[in-house]
This record gives structure tokens, sequence and C-alpha cells, in this order.
């Protein structure tokens, strides 16, 4: 259930159009579709071919854009991101997209994902005299590409794409162009997709719907497309890669409705469900997912299993940031915070609880217990995701091994611990299998570094990775 | 599709509490599980046996008790609401509970419902020197009850209770009792749970799950409990009384996890799918629901007919009072609002569209349209209540009997109207059966107003009824 | 130094305007004026000739009307209001002016004073059933007319405006006249403008010249007008009157640029400093006033001492509802809050201080202090009212007997307790001949009893009377 | 009327302390006592000698640490910043201190003035590949000290500090010290103070009063202090200096209970009005000034000429910055905004109307014609700083010479312009004995440029001077 857990997060989202009057307004509209990748920050900056300007603030896009902004960013372009951010790194200067006005040319910056060789990067250019002013990854690219200046733009950003490493989709945007680059594994999700005569590029296929526009495929791994008045042009910045997307966008990040690869993401989750079904199947008298990721998977273990799929939990939809939190002593009471048990429904019944994740299993062990509270006579776990062992560099903010329950204890201990009848997780040949990529190679192209360890880059900057995502 | 309807819309929530140290906590965890039936504003009052004090606003509950005004709620009992307001009686007057302070008892009221003679009453006490600050129904009451004044309050309110008329559900607060009362249709859900030894009521059960309280029952037509610190004490301050409870909140309006009389609102609408899967059956390849409310019985159409249950309308969590609606020129171009397909799972397929009831008809056509332009190749729509012909008197706001699509079109107009391939409904009898009631007489103790035009009650305002509901 | 002292405080401000296209727009600048009387909340309600209508909030009237409301105020006509609460006092419903809508004709009021029968009129009207929303003296008149309602409106309003005691200056709007009452004893300034053909009453001169307005003449006690497009009624609610307007008004309340009765504010405060030169001598090097009400009397007072004026204190002009205070520590470090010394002025001198009241005392010592600290060799103290011995129940909150230094303390003591070298208070004579009032009798027309004790009025509520001004 | 005009406006403030617990507390109140020198902008950075973090925002310190902000600044030294912002610069990202963290050392900014130069340095290092995020020129330095990096930080500070030309007081804060610069012609005031045993610096002496310190001296041109625990080092990093301090501060800028090279402003202002009263004597009833700058003046000249001092125009203290500017309809109705005049003191009156200066003469025709509406005679206007011919390149955002009513009009043509009966101007020697400074060369250490065209310094980049201030 990684929604719920603190230090597992949503990643940032990105959105970049070129070539359409109301490029502002529908960056609006694409990033809102991805407002589930990150909701502490958002940001939309655009061009007239002249110039470039922005506005960007804390909070949904929706906030930060409520008085009329949008009305003052006119322009054919506009490049725009929403942000998760861990704490400390919250400021306003953070919020992306970047925008640097300068003599030598403006430049605005968007990016998803997480750099593995940052914080080297970073000390080699303050050495040479560079000033940040954000504790962002996104920073170091701009800085690379300025340091790169005497090069023409495209051969700038080539050679600079080529100095990062790690996770990462980028767009940059200048007053001809807008560039957009992935990095060599393809680790983040990032697609192109045309609305008229322009061009639209989202981190997610969701966007692509809401916006009214037209996928066209999927961006490849080392590429870098430059998209201006004259069209798309297709070029590699470098063609050592190797495609292992990031499983947890299957598993929990990506919207339900968003294609990755062209598999739609339910779809992919339903699946999971059903190999659950058939690898750990269970005597129950319903299935119920904890929503809203795990809802999905919830409906394929029932299909398959036959057991009928309930609504046990229901989620508050109205919680907001200034929910104030019950006491220790409501909470012993029997308050309940966002998520509540069905007693109707769960009382008396032998229950197939299906989750997608357990990082710490804290959150696991309390709705067990809500279960049990509201009458349930067995309380069955099923996860769609292979065990957390080891930390995400990449992007996803797993803070450190020790605090996954799976890097330390055997499944019968996390069962123990959160106090199920049966704790069973999907095999990564099930997950695979569920999700149905159909690349060659180990892992049929995704990452599963978080699973096996086996991590596809090396990782330069181990020690200060925790705490800067974008 | 109601909730997408302006003009057709929730009701508000009440809550209240008797001998709790957190009375008003437990208020706001409790009315925020409530939020689903009024988000215009929202409201505490609490006791502490000498006087009353409370707090009020706009919004959201949690944006009203966003700045420790709930710290400076001390009491041991509390009534609570969250308000749906139509244009015109939106003020901040309007948001209850009201409180009336005074030196001869102090009073405050919280009221779901809506009167049919509230009108005529506030006329004839204007007559006589009343005036009113305030356009809500509720106000009447605590009028009828000061100008009873000479006798002892609870007779004042048994007497005043029997002046007005229609659908209301009442808590007053005083310094020493909370007075709950329900209409002799008992037209609004409402229930009584312990907590420990506090009492607590609520507008739906799930409250009760939310602050851990135990359900004891509902709340009988024409009954008036009086909770004090001596327990309760059951009344009825009438005996003409005849269940008519509302249909739609079975249907549409209460939470899933509610239970109404016993029956699981979420159980209710999957078996409402099951009994349409008998009574229109269709070859089809997907079946979706309208969410959130229509989920339910999309899934019980699923089990029964064996289609898969696939999700083909995604909603957007992040929908907030500040978003900017797309210009009629972007909407054209395709962008969508708060609703969006999912042209993986509809395209070429033949669709089952699960919705909970057709008020205008143009919500209807423009999510057939979004499915067709997703690419699905049939859609078939299937309606979880008959045909809503006539309008509500007792706190649904339809406005007018002319906005009703079926009111004036038939079925195959409907079908028409909306784009649909196939349209229909589930019968009156069907949907008795899905919902299950065991009450004797005529529709089993529900009102079918809405659907037949036969009104359980008088209705003395007729025209002026429109526009104050609580 | 009233304005610095929590507990005695600025009075409510009232404007109407009668015949004018932009009603709402001048109360608007109008009440602006008048804001040093009120800042607490501020309010407007206009008629257009068939309804009324108004919107009022806590706050400033700029805060308040930010954010467009002004624009849907549509109206020929206006009354407004700005208001000074006390704690306990000041909820959003006490915010004025008050409306009520009744199917018998709406009417609007805005009230400044304080009545000295309110609670017993209250009590009244509750034991016969009316229900009061509002803690304000200002709702007792609007039951008191509703009451006599089967009466032609204006002698409802006669009647009841005999009825209540005290201190009041109303403005009553309906949607075919403005009435305009002045207590018996005029103790509360009130003047009629013209604005082109409209006309216009506000509390104080200053709001005429801020909308252009010219002055015709000030209400007399006892008098009401009835304001219509049939021009301007004159009438005498009653015909027992003794003006004894309220003599803070002139030494403090009012804005400089006020004229009461003809006298400018600032000229007699001037005239206060020259008296108080001529009764208090003393030898020194520089004369200073405490901003900003006693800088017309410092200025009087160098003028007619030879003394020069200079500017010894300084008041920070950004002190805002959100200042943070500084903590006790750093107080006593010498960090100063609103009021500063000048050292370069003050250090080596003799100084006169001149102030317009001492309330408890506390501010006066500590301004000493503060000069003595900035190197002064001598503070002379010389206030422009005489000594403040009793309590006003006409408006003025100074709460109890007990909190005024003067009623229990010689003057000496006073000395010795604010630390001054020598202490001087204007006499009443002195006063009187300052202000120059021509009207006949005793203390020539003005309300003496906060220096003699002898109240103009009897005093029903003596004991509840603290709490409640308007 | 220099605060009335858009254009020509207050100049920004900063402050520092090093060695004291509540260095933030502290500052807060010290900025506070600035905030006439800016409005638009707030910030403050501490460093408790391991590391530096600040909060800032737009609007005044109040509104930017209104929420508690401040409680989570801890250090034991901090500087701080309050804004002016012309149009087009108003954005968050140049709201200061500047503050970039870096893993060679991070070091934040606060400036006051205006270089001469900072556009070309800003290309310069742009070409060489440096990254602005801000428009502002306090980037500069920043850019400067970090490219000269590799030397002690002390010299590369230095250096940079003889790269940038024009007006500045800079105050730059490590982990380890805190450095205090001041331009070689000592254009704006600076000054030292001691608060136990923490060293204070500030833009006014009058934050020393407000914060309890006791002030030592004036820092000098060219002079950079290092202030740090080992104390106050002395240093100065040019020594071709050439006192020439902005005139306007002494006429406008400050607040009056400043001193200025130990010259307290009233006392200037008030010598200005003496110095006028002889220069420009006329006949007439009263003097009168225009709120708040020129009061001083106005009682000098009233003391020096005999005539009365009298409050004939009034401010409006609570001008928000939601206020409603009154139409243009309204306007000439004679709606008034911030200012107006007081009829009883001026109707039939000869006045002499002392204002500090003109700028484009717009605001002064309206007061002269405020001034005839109430009533006055005769208006003669007295002006306490000769013509302003020429425009300021230091920080005084005079916009272009074409705006200036004195670069293209004489005396006669602006006295008839702005209707006034006669004007005068202090002649420049009656400004610089009024001044008093005992400085030795050519104008005793002021500059004058603004009157007289000659620069104390070369305009390097005059053409794009004009929008860009700190």
């Amino acid at each position: 259930m990684l929604a719920e857990i603190k230090g597992l997060n949503e990643e940032c989202g990105i959105f970049g159009i070129w070539g359409h009057t109301d490029a502002a307004q529908i960056s609006y509209y694409g990033l809102h579709s991805l407002q589930h990748r990150g909701q502490e920050g958002a940001g939309i900056v655009v061009t007239n071919g002249n110039e470039l300007e922005g506005a960007k603030g804390l909070g949904l896009i929706t906030e930060v854009f409520s008085k009329g902004q949008l009305n003052d960013l006119h322009g054919k372009a506009a490049i725009g991101h929403v942000r998760y951010a861990t704490a400390g790194g919250g400021g306003y200067e953070n919020v992306q997209p970047l925008l640097f006005q300068s003599h030598t040319g403006s430049i605005a910056l968007a990016h998803n994902g997480n750099l593995v060789n940052a914080s080297r990067l970073r000390k080699d250019l303050e050495m040479q005299g560079s000033i940040f002013q954000t504790t962002s990854d996104t920073e170091v690219l701009a800085h690379l590409i300025k340091r790169n200046g005497s090069a023409p733009l495209k051969d700038s950003i080539k050679a600079s794409l080529n100095m990062i490493k790690g996770a990462f989709a980028y767009l940059v945007l200048t007053k001809d162009a807008m560039y957009v680059a992935l990095d060599p594994n393809g680790f983040r999700p990032l697609a192109l997709a045309k609305l008229g005569d322009a061009y639209v590029v989202a981190s997610e296929t969701c966007a692509f719907d809401v916006v009214g526009a037209k996928y066209i495929r999927d961006i490849n791994p080392g590429e870098l497309l430059i998209i201006s008045d004259n069209g798309v042009e297709t070029d590699q910045f470098t063609s050592s890669v190797n495609h292992t997307i990031c499983s947890m966008e299957y598993i929990y990040f990506s919207r339900p409705d968003s294609n990755i690869d062209n598999i739609n993401v339910h779809a992919a989750r339903k699946n999971m469900g059903r190999v659950l079904a058939n690898e750990a199947p269970v005597e129950a008298d319903v299935v119920i997912g904890v929503p809203d990721s795990s809802i999905s998977a919830a409906v394929g273990y029932a299909e398959e299993s036959g057991i009928p799929y309930e609504l046990g939990l229901i989620k508050n939809r109205y919680v907001a940031r200034t929910f104030i939190q019950p006491s220790q002593e409501l909470r012993e009471q029997g308050v309940k915070m966002k998520l509540s048990p069905v007693r109707s429904i769960v009382e008396g019944k032998r229950v197939v609880m299906v989750d997608d994740s357990i990082v710490r299993g804290t959150t696991s062990r309390r709705i067990v217990q809500m279960l049990r509270d509201a009458g349930a006579s067995e309380v069955h776990v099923r996860i769609g995701a292979p065990p957390l062992k080891n930390p995400c560099y990449y992007g996803i903010d797993t803070s450190t091994r020790e605090e996954l329950i799976a890097a330390t204890n055997t499944i019968e201990e996390i069962c123990e611990e959160i106090g199920a009848d049966s704790l069973e997780f999907i095999s990564l040949e099930g997950l695979l299998n569920a999700i149905g990529r159909n690349h060659e190679g180990p892992n049929r192209g995704q990452c599963t570094a978080c699973f096996t360890g086996k991590y596809p880059t090396v990782i330069y900057d181990e020690n200060e990775l925790v705490h800067s995502h974008n």
C-alpha cells in the first residue's frame, strides 16, 4: 500500500506541448491528469517564440493556478511539471520548471527521475564557480548545458546528457525548440502524441486522453527529440541503451488508464490479481482491495478465484492537507483516519485482502487489525509485488534498506508482524508474466532492483542519494 | 449519474454526541465521513453543561476547522452539520448548526431534510413579530419552539415538531440535553450508536465506523429521543407514522459502507446491478461503471452476467473548487474535465455502461460520446434506478419537472438523445427486490415519488419549494 | 494615550447615503475614512428600491471588500458600518449592518453607541418568544420595531426609539427609506450632508470631505430623519432632550479633520495644548506629543509656551494584525514595539510629553521610561483631559472603575507610578474653554461623566454593561 | 511628495546581527523599523555556525513572517532585507537575502543600492557559463565571489567589490562571518552598533533604537568589515573613496528618527523648513505639510516664519494593498483617495503648503486643487529640495529624465502647471546649510546629481539602468 507510506511516494510528472495557441491551458489540463505523480508543487513555462515566462508555486496545480495566472502565459509552446518533494527539499525554489533567463539564451527545464551522480557533478561545477539556487538534480543539467555553451545548443545538450547518470526524463524549452530526453535505461515512462498540428509529450498517456491528443509512441531509451516549428527531429544522444523501465510504474505509480509501452496499467494490475489467485489461492468468502491502487488487482483475483469482490474498505475522498489527525487516545478509541472497513461486508467473513506492496509493514498491520475489529474471521493478505528488499536510487523514495521490512524478515515473520492469517507475494516470474512485456533480455526490459538488488546502472552517489528526488 | 448534475445534489449530514470529553473532535471525524452529503458549509456546536458555543464556516469541514478552532470547543456534548447549499442560499448565515443565545435558554439546531410548509409557517411567524436571520427551514423550528416557550422544553419541542411537515431529521442541543427527531415518514436515514458511555447519532452509519462507535438501531419515524446525562429517553411526538425512506439514499446518496435499516448500501447497489443483468441482458465485452457511485452496481452486473468488469472510466481525484473549466473551444478539441475514458479498455469493445440514474441526460450523452470517441464499438446504458419523472419535495434538489428528461420522453427517445445503442432502466419491482427491505405495505417502506408521482405527504408550499433545502 | 490601551478603545462608525447610483462605492470610501472608529469588522447593505442585500466581514473595510464583492452591491441607497469589538463579541454574526430579510418588509440596521437598558429589553423580548442571533444591542431595536409591527413603520420606529435608553446613533434602511436617529442626549456625533442630489449621513464630517459631499448640519438630539426619494423629512421622536456630547470625541476619538458642531477637532486639541501650557507651564527644552492623537495638543503647547515642538516619539506605520510581539526577555533587552523614542532629540533634554489621557497608567510609564532610556534629563507629562475617574456606559470601553488609575490615586501618586518628573492634567474648565462649545447649560452640552461621575442618564443595566458595545 | 509618486520610490533596507541567540527575532524587529524603505518583499537568513537557512516572501515583513516561520530560524547571526521592487522585477526569486547553498561554502547576500555596471558584468559572466536565477544586481556579486573562489573568501570578496561600480551597501553572510561593505562613494547610509556582546548593522539608526542597540559609528566609504566570533575586523577594499551620500536620504527617504553621520533627519528637515522660510517668505495664515515626510519641514517653516502650523492635510492610515481605487467618474465627483484636506482649517485662508520635492508635478497639482476646493484663498507651495532635473542611477527610481517636470520647465511654468499662487524651491546652498554636514570638499560630501547633473561616478550601463534596482 505504497501511497499511504511516508517515505515511499509518487514521483514527478512532466508535460510539454509545441505548436498550439493554448499551450499553457493544455498543459494545465495535462498536468492535472498527472497530479497523482506529485502534489507538492506545480509550474508551467511558455514561450511565444521570443522569450520565456513562467509561473509556479507550492501545492496542487489547481491551487497554483487559481487566480488567473494562466491568462498571463501566452505562447505557442509550454512545458510543465508536478512535483513530489521530500522533507527539506520542499521549498518554492525547487518547484519546476526551472527557468533561467539569460542574455545568451533563456532556458527552462522540467525533470522526472533521479540522478545517481548529481552530487559529484554538482561539486565539480561549484569548484568551477557555479552557483546553485536549488537543491534539485534538475539544475545540474542546466549548468552542464551552459558550461558546454560554446557549442550549438543541441550538441551542448547531447554532451550534457551523456554526463548525467541515473533515471531521467527531461524536457528543455527554449524560444526555438522543445528538447525531450530519456535516460539510456528508460526508467521512467515518457510518450509522444499529436494534438491537431501540435506535438505533445507526457509522463503518462492518460494526459493525452484528457487533452484529446492522439498517442504516437513511447520515447526510446537514450533518445533525444527536438520538437520545433520544423516538426520532430529524432536523435539518440547515446547508443549504449538497455531498457529497464521501473516495475513500480505498473504496480503502483501510474494511473490505471495509462498505457506504458502499449500495456494498459489497469489490465496489468488485474492480471497480477489473476496470477496471485493462481499462485496463492485460499478458501475465503470475499476479496477486497486496498483503495485506490489495489482495486484492479483485487477484481482480477476475484474473477480468477470465483470469490466475490466486495467493497470492504472505503477511502475518504475529502482528506485534505489541513486534516486534523486524531490524537493517539482517540485513535485507540477507534477513530479512523482515511481508510475505514465496512463492517457489514467483512463481519464473520474470511477475507482476502489484496494490496500492491508492503514497505514497512505498519500500514498493513493497521488495516489487518481494522478488518479484524470489524469482525473478519480470517484475513489473508495477497501482495501484487514481490517482497521489496532493496532501496531505489532511481526516483522512488524508499529511504533506507533498514526501513524495508522484507529486507530483514522472512515472509513468515512479516505475516506474523502484520497479524494476517496468511501472507503471499506474487513471484517475480508471475509479475513479469502478468505485465506481459514482449521485450527480450532479462526481466523483459524491466528494472527489478528493488526486488532483486541487481541495479542496472552503477550507483555513483550512493551515500547521498536518499534525499533529493524530482 | 447524479453527482455530476448541478440541480440534483447531495443532502446535508448531521452528527451528534452526548457524554464524551472529546465531543467536538469526535464530531469533526464523524462529519468528515459524512462530507459526501454536503460540501458547502460545516459547523459544530458544543455544550459544557453551562453554555453553548460553536464555530462554523463555508467549505469542507477540514477547511472550516483548519486553524485550531476545534481546540476552543470544549464540552461533553456536540452537534454538527455538513451542508449542501443551492445558489442564493449559500451564505454564511445559513451554515448550520444555528445557534441562538438567549437568557431564557440557549439552543442550537442542525437539520437534514426539507419542510413542505416552511414558507407558510415563516409568514405566520413574521406576522407575529419574529425576525429571521437565515433563509433556511431550520430556523422555523427554533421560532416555533420559542413561541411555545411557556411549556417545558420537551413539550414545546413536541408541539413544534407536529407543526412542521415534510422531511426532517433534527438535532437540537441545549445545555441539558440533545433532542433527536425524525419526521413521521422517516424520509432521511438517522441512526443511534454507543461509544463507550457516550451516545452518538448520525445521518449514516459510516460515521459510527469512523469514530469507533457501536451501532444500536435506526431512529423510528415520528420518534423523539432525549439524550442527557440520564441516558436515552424514548418518545414519539406523533403516532401517525408511515415509513417511506427515500429510495435515492440507497441508489445514490449514502456512502456504500453505510447501512440503512440494516441493509448495506454497497450490497444493495450490487444487487441492483445483478437485477439489471437479469432484467436487461446484452451481449457485450466489458462492463464499466460511472465513478464513484455506480461502481458497485457495475460489479454486480458483471458478476451476474459473466461479462468482465473493467476500469473504463477514470475520475480525477484532484478536482478542486478552483478548477479552471476548459473553454468551449478546448472542449471541442477534446479536453476532458473530471472524467476520462480509458482507450485501451474500450477500444473496439461492446461496452455496458452502468449508471445510477439519468436526470437531464446531458451528462449521459457526454459520457457515451466519450466512450465512442475512445473507440467503443457499442455502448449499452443500464440504469440502476427507474426513470426519474417527478420532482422531489423532500430534500433532493431536482429543480423542476421540466428538467427531468424522463418526465417528457420515452425510453426510446432518451436512448436516442444520449446516443446509446440501447438503454434500459431497472424496474421499480426490481429495485425494491434488489434493496430487499422487509417492511410491509406498498413499496416496502420506501418513498418512490420521484418515479411514480405518488407523494406520501401533502405538499403545502409547492410553488415555493424549489429553492430552500437543507 | 487611549489608542494604545486595550480596554479603552475606539467606537464604531456609521455611514449612509440615499439617492446615488454608486451608493455602495461611496459608502466604501466614506467608511474607509471612519476606519479609525473600528477595525474589527465592516459591512454595507444596499437597496435598489425592491430588495436589500449586503456584504460584511471581519477586518478592515479594505480587507472585507478586497475581492470584488462591492461590484455585486447595486442600489441607489446604502448604509454601512465599521466596528470595534470587545473580546467575546467579536464574531461574524455581530458585524453590522444587521440585515433581516422578511416577507413583511426587509430591514437593515447600523448602530454606533451603547444602550443602557439593552439587557432588560432583551430579556423581555426573549420571554415573548423572540430569538436573538447576535449579542449586539443593535438587534434589540430591530425586534422592538417588528413587535410594534402593526403600526406604520415610521410610528413603529418612533415608538421603539423611545423604549431604548443610552447612547445611540442609528441608521435603518428599508427599500423605501433611510431612517436616521440620534439619542436624546446626542452622545455620539452624527451629521448630514449633500452629494449632488443625494443625501449623506456619517459619524464624522471627515467622511463628507472624502466623498466630496457638502456638510449641511449636525443631527439633533432626539431627532429622526426619514430620507427617501421625496427628500428629507425631519421629525423628533422625543422632545425631552438634553445635549451632552461625549467629551472624548473631541479629546481622542474623532479624526482631527472632523468638525463636531462646527468645531474642528484638531483646532480644539491644539487649544487644549495652549490651555495646558498656561495652566501647567514648565521649564523645558522640547515639547513632544504621543502619536497620533496627541500631536495637535503638543503643537499647541509648543506654540503657546515658546518651547520648540520636536518629533521625539515615532510610531511605526506598518504595525499589522500579524505583528509578532517581542518576548518579555527581548523587551527587557530594549526591543520596542510600535513606538520608539528619538535619541538625538531627547538626549540630555528636559522634555514636555503631551498625551491625551491616562487610563491605567501602564503605557504612560512605559513611554516615560523609554524617554529616560533615550537620555531625557527630565520628563514632564501634560495630559489634555482631566483625570478619568469613572467608567463610561455610553460606548467607550473603559472596563471597570478598578482599572482607572485616577479613580484610586492622587495625581502625585500617579506621577510617581509613571515615573515622571511632574504630571499635570488640564482642568475641566480649561477643557471646556479649549473646545469652546457655545451651548448653554452645565458643561456647555458635553458629557463629562468619566471625569465627574455625573451621568446624564439613568444607568439601567449597570452590572451587565461592561461587555457589549457597538 | 516623493512617496506618492509611482516611479520614484523608497529603496531597500538591510539589517544584520552577529552574536545573539535571538538573531532572527532581532532582525525581524530591526527590519520592521526599516519597512518604509521597501514594502514589496522581505526575508531573513540565519546561520548557526554550521549551515545557513532562510525564509522570505512577498509583502511586508509582518506578512512574510506571519505564520511562525521565525521560530524555525535558529542561529547566532542573521542578515535581513526589505525590498522595493519595480514592475517586472517583482517576483519571489528576487526577494532577498539571496541564499546560495553550496558544497564549497554556502553564502547569503543582502543589498541596498544600484550598480551601474551590473548589466556588463552579467553578460560577461553568462558568456563564461554562469546561470542567473534572478534579475537583481545582487546576484552579480555572488557570482563574482564564486568565480574568484580559489582565493580565501575575504580576498575573493575584496576583489569582487572592486569589480562592481555604483551604489551599494552589501551584507554577506557565511557560517563563519558577516561581511559588511559600502561602496567608495558611500551613497547609501549604513551604520554599526552594539547590542550586548552582539554587533548590529543597519541601513538606518532607527533600527538600533528599536532593538535597543547602541550606535557606534557609520560605515565608511570603501570599507569592508568582517564581523565574526573574533569581533570586528576593519579593512578597506579600496582607498579611492569620495564620500557623496545621497541627499534624498535626508530630504525624503530616511525615517525622521534616524541619524545619518550623526545628523538627525527630522532636525535636518526642520532646518530645511527654516531655510525655506528665510529664502522664500510669504504672507499667509497657515503653514501645512504634506504627510508624512514633509511635516518636519512644515513645522520648521512655521516656527521660523511665525505663521501657525496646522493640520491642513490628513493621510488615511488604513490604506491597504487591496484598496479599491475610485473610478475616474467618482474622482471627479470629489471622492478622495489617501489624502484629504481639512476644510475648516484651510477655508478662506492663505496657505503655505510645504512639500519635500516635485517629480512629475501631477501629485502637487492634485493637492493644490484639493486645497482650493476646500476653500483656500491662496496656495503657496514651498519645496524642501532644489528642482529635480536629472535621473538617479544610484538606486532612486526616477525613471527617465522626460518624466521630471523640472528637467524641461522653468519654475514659473511648473507653478502654473500645478496651479499654485507661488512656488519656491530651496537653494542648493540652503539645502547644504540646512543639513549641515561638516565634510570638506564640494557639496559637503553629498551627491547632488539629481539637482546638478554632476554624477560622482562613471555610468557604465546608462541605457539599461532604469529597470533594476534593489
